[in-house]
């Protein structure tokens, strides 16, 4: 079913911090935002992926966990009362006769704005999932691909999988609330901070947490029920030797990286390099006029992946789309401490 | 006096927001900073003219006051223990032998950096003052250029001159602590945002400020003992006609804007666009190698002067800069989230 046709000044399509922000810039300028999001969600990876991770490079934040970084963005954009369309992604996007852009989601929704702002970071993101047999039953009840809740895991017996940051972080983390911590690796070497490292090292040390290594997961074991979704009893690993050995498990977390697609966006006619989107440095214009991005989707040379750059990005992006969301208007400069928030 | 000399990475110019954000970004690298500054504190403008002011653009600060703002940014630095140069400015600038800066302050403090970093705002700024004879006798004790702390004029008799943003903003402000506020302006109309200029009118016809235009002030009444400091009783303003009336006060708030001044940054050498200093927008660099600059003072097309887009060129430059504080080191990116802060 498609909606009736939603008319904006500017559609976001990506609702992560940096999506949040340029609503707020936006909003300072008076231009009205649409927002798409294919999560449930706002907030991105920041809220879906490490919510309880602190962030210590975001300015005049000493330290902020991603999940409260996403809850002050939120309250800073609620004054100019964005239009939030979650769980669906743009899927088409074609240009008027009176040169607006037209966007139709994979939900049916159609937004027309006079710009689009592309905030979509990596774009869509999925784990990547371990070749196991039987995997999908365990999905959701036993196998998990992301820790959103600590206290979730108290007294349980937790086998993590990978090698890198994310499954060092979370073994380590892990340790102080599980009955017990596997860490399964196929090399004996984790690619990790130096200093986590040690720790890890220092927890396998004094029997808080037992480095399995080097083996690679090789079987689930534990009852699949297809009505009720599987529960996990054991991790079957393998050496390089094909010997096995089953691990104890009541829940078991790969950590094998992101799975990462811009999807219909690498369509658009953008110029991009790899799987970003370039554009030019000091204004977020694309090669497409009214198309702009910001944050880890876009591309220059020298160009940060943090999220304070992708704010700037933002506020870049926002006055120089202005001129085209209200033509013949001259924007007037102002301050935040002069002109406050608009009503 | 010449101190012993001190040996540095980075020499900051100004300890504004931007100047103390890249020292924290600096610090996220191990680059090691010594901060000059004209004023005796931290924080620039932000505390030393509107530390009251709430500020609405921070991300993920829905409203910080500008000197809270520098309180969070202090605490953000301290575990990279800067050394701050403080009530003294960089006088002159030369390259050493082996290619490093070799800076000398005011105050005859002398520091050598690998890189400098010019964080300098607008300059050295100071108030326009008024040409008012014996107006020095009352500054600090009865005549002052920016409110710090509102409560202080509780029950005063206040006269505010000028037609700007502060003039009205303050007017608005004190009318609630003071026993009276005048604002005397040449002309009848405000140059401020109109929501102020509306606002003001209201007061006006309430009878809780009383404006007085088009009139200039035209003298100070008082006491103006040399050793005290001059305690003021009346101001006198003139009509365009000449005509004079003498205005009950017991303090004077001229709003004539800033003054600001660039000093001897302006004599290095760096390529310049009226008193702002020419960028790569994507590094910071200036046309002189190993010197960068960042916020307010630095240039570029479409350049926003936002202290957020002065967070963002921060972190470009301390990336930028890298390569000549450790030559042959390759610098590996990593997220705060997984690397936290250097100890």
């Amino acid at each position: 079913m498609t909606d009736a046709i939603h008319r904006t000044d500017a559609l976001v399509i990506g609702a992560g911090p940096v999506g949040l922000f340029t609503v707020f810039q936006c909003g300072m300028l008076r231009i009205k935002c649409h927002v798409v999001d294919v999560l449930d969600n706002i907030g991105g990876q920041c809220a879906a992926l490490y919510p309880e991770k602190p962030i210590f490079d975001i300015p005049a934040h000493p330290s902020v966990l991603a999940g409260d970084l996403i809850d002050k963005l939120s309250q800073q954009v609620e004054p100019f009362a964005p239009v939030y369309h979650l769980g669906q992604q743009v899927i088409g996007l074609t240009r008027t006769e009176d040169g607006r852009w037209r966007a139709e989601t994979s939900k049916g929704t159609v937004i027309e704005a006079a710009v689009v702002m592309i905030a979509a970071g990596a774009g869509a993101f999925g784990p990547n999932r371990p070749p196991l047999k039987g995997l999908e039953a365990y999905e959701g009840t036993s196998v998990f691909y992301y820790v959103t809740r600590r206290e979730e895991y108290r007294g349980k017996k937790v086998v993590i999988a990978g090698g890198g940051d994310s499954a060092v972080d979370w073994a380590i983390s892990l340790s102080e609330v599980a009955a017990s911590v596997q860490v399964v690796h196929r090399r004996a070497k984790f690619r990790c901070a130096p200093e986590s490292a040690a720790r890890l090292q220092e927890l396998a040390d004094a029997g808080k947490i037992e480095l399995v290594v080097p083996y690679q997961l090789s079987a689930l074991h534990g009852d699949n029920g297809v009505l009720t979704g599987g529960v996990l009893t054991g991790v079957e690993v393998a050496d390089l030797d094909g010997g096995t050995r089953v691990l104890d498990a009541d829940v078991l977390l790969p950590f094998f990286g992101l799975a990462t697609d811009l999807g219909p966006i690498a369509g658009w006619g953008l110029a991009m390099e790899r799987s970003t989107i370039t554009i030019d440095p000091t204004t977020g214009a694309t090669n497409v006029p009214g198309i702009f991005a910001m944050g880890d989707v876009c591309h220059y040379p020298h160009k940060l992946k943090l999220i304070l750059t992708g704010f700037a990005e933002a506020a870049q992006a926002a006055h120089a789309c202005y001129s085209l969301v209200f033509p013949g208007e001259v924007l007037h400069f102002q301050h935040s401490t002069s002109a406050g928030v608009p009503a």
